[in-house]
């Protein structure tokens, strides 16, 4: 017996339309045997598309029709109430009812957010949903959150968060001890404001392999696993990394560029630059997952492309097979459990 | 009649001993003709190494002599209670009596915020100190603050970090208007906490030439030249930046050694990767301004060598020659005045 999983894509909430959600839907089917793929959206659009594209529907490559789109700057409380039938609010439907295992939305992340809490619920123990992505380490790569999905966070949402980030590493990793540290602005205990301090307690307590405080650039050496923080924090360290790539990668190619004999070196080393660019591809990194609801939600950038969206169902997938939601339930009832004996 | 400003080294303060410190002071005092420096620290000690690098006092060169030396990790309360004989203390009050105009040192970070308070006092009008830096952007740089000195800013404080990076900035870099960013997860007025909700209006009711929100690639990228944030927030995002400098610098440094092939072009493009290893030197950027106080005072990194010293003897120069404490004192003093008037 294989089991299959279903992974339903919103093919209309992106920058660029349904083109690369398709193209990326056709790639992951060839690569990953044992998923199928429903595309989430206006039926003749998508018939459309596909047959632009010269493919075809089958046994593992299905549409399911949504009449509307949430827009890219539509308020997330408006989304939720007028757009019922919106691509996005079916795909998670359809993880709702059992229809699909997971679903990925490169749609407005405010709507998003709101629409999975509001359809899927929050699992139980879990305050709040957190965004989480892979960043590149030195040492491999590092997960980080939240991203931005909660600001003003209490002490026991970044232990929330810590657990899940804990059994999403476990699961997609295969580390079963994930190391857990808790962004500050130093490693000594007197550091820190206070919801970190108090964090810090609440971890220390935990069965969770946690290693304390880390800084801003411990994330990107690659020190730990898993890093914990307040979402306005957590997006302000990924957009200030992505600033300085930008920086650093507008240098190279000034300085390559300077004469013609930095052009003619430059194009002996556009190979290897080319190689460098890739490994900080932010394509490769697509796909942050909304963790703490009951079910499985994967938000890719708006601007994904086909190789961008592509990641994000490699992330879909090996959440569904590892069923994480399922993982962090457990995890977060026995926490509870515990402290409940203990009173 | 040409002034001169002098500036006080805390000689005993770095990682790396008084070396690095009178090297600089000696390529400084040749550099700038308008300055006099005191080194501060043990006098034998100051004596021997400078015989030790055969250089001699003089006029411009003197040495004030403090028994004490602050350890680096010598908790600021009690640096601050046992060690009042020490180079760091007595070079701030060098500030306070007037005989420096500035003062320079590359110690404990904690030790130097609490004795610069305690012996400058805050200008009238500003709650606390904070720490701001110049940060390299692809359009030139940018002002970061506050970088750790505070957590837990309240709007009132963020908003009086802004006059005093607008000031610096208008003083240091001749730019009249500096524009004012707030940093927040978005640029949309619904995004981000309390806390910059609240100093967003009162950065609307001021006079600076405030442009609303900022996100963190906006600091590297250049659209702003003074960013506003707290010192937890501004603390990971300088970090971060430095993880990802870091992370880059190994995968250039990876690429270009990976075989033969990549190692003869990596040869060649030696000079041109060096030449962009510069523009992000850190020691360029050394120099840390410990803003809002009744005088000047520079945080240099613990590690600083003689190179990045010097930038923050040009720092101190600068803020000496233009008087920042006076200006940041007169704009809080005026909207103090504003505000009063308005009630």
């Amino acid at each position: 017996m294989t089991t299959t999983y279903r992974i339903a894509l919103d093919a209309m909430g992106g920058d660029l339309g349904c083109g690369s959600v398709i193209t990326a839907a056709h790639n992951a089917l060839k690569t990953y045997p044992d998923i199928e793929l429903i595309l989430v959206g206006q039926e003749e659009v998508l018939l459309e598309e596909l047959a632009r594209q010269k493919k075809t529907l089958n046994d593992r490559l299905t549409i399911h029709h949504a009449s509307q789109v949430v827009e890219m700057a539509e308020p997330p409380a408006l989304a939720l109430k007028k757009k019922k039938d919106s691509s996005m609010r079916v795909s998670i439907n359809l993880v709702k009812e059992g229809v699909a295992d997971a679903c990925i939305s490169s749609g407005n992340t405010g709507a998003l957010m709101a629409t999975a809490r509001f359809v899927l619920r929050m699992l139980p123990g879990v305050d709040r949903p957190a965004i989480t992505a892979t960043l590149p380490s030195i040492n491999g790569h590092t997960h980080m959150l939240d991203l931005g999905a909660n600001v003003d966070s209490t002490a026991e949402q970044l232990y929330q968060f810590a657990v899940m980030g804990s059994e999403l590493v476990t699961a997609v990793d295969d580390n079963s001890t994930p190391t857990v540290g808790l962004l500050n602005i130093g490693h000594e205990a007197i550091k820190g404001n206070g919801l970190v301090k108090e964090a810090d307690i609440l971890l220390k307590q935990s069965d969770l392999n946690y290693i304390g405080y880390v800084e801003g650039d411990d994330s990107f050496i690659g020190n730990v696993d898993v890093v914990v923080c307040d979402g306005f924090v957590g997006n302000v360290a990924l957009k200030s990394s992505e600033g300085v790539a930008k920086l650093i990668s507008g240098y190279i190619k000034e300085e390559f560029t300077r004469n013609i004999l930095t052009k003619l070196i430059g194009l002996m080393a556009l190979p290897i630059i080319a190689k460098m660019r890739r490994r900080l591809d932010p394509r490769l990194y697509n796909g942050a997952s909304l963790l703490g609801l009951r079910g499985i939600v994967i938000k890719s950038h708006g601007g994904a492309d086909h190789v961008a969206f592509g990641n994000a169902i490699k992330i879909a997938r090996i959440e569904a097979i590892k069923n994480v939601p399922k993982h962090i339930s457990e995890h977060i009832e026995q926490t509870l459990k515990q402290r409940y004996e203990e009173e």
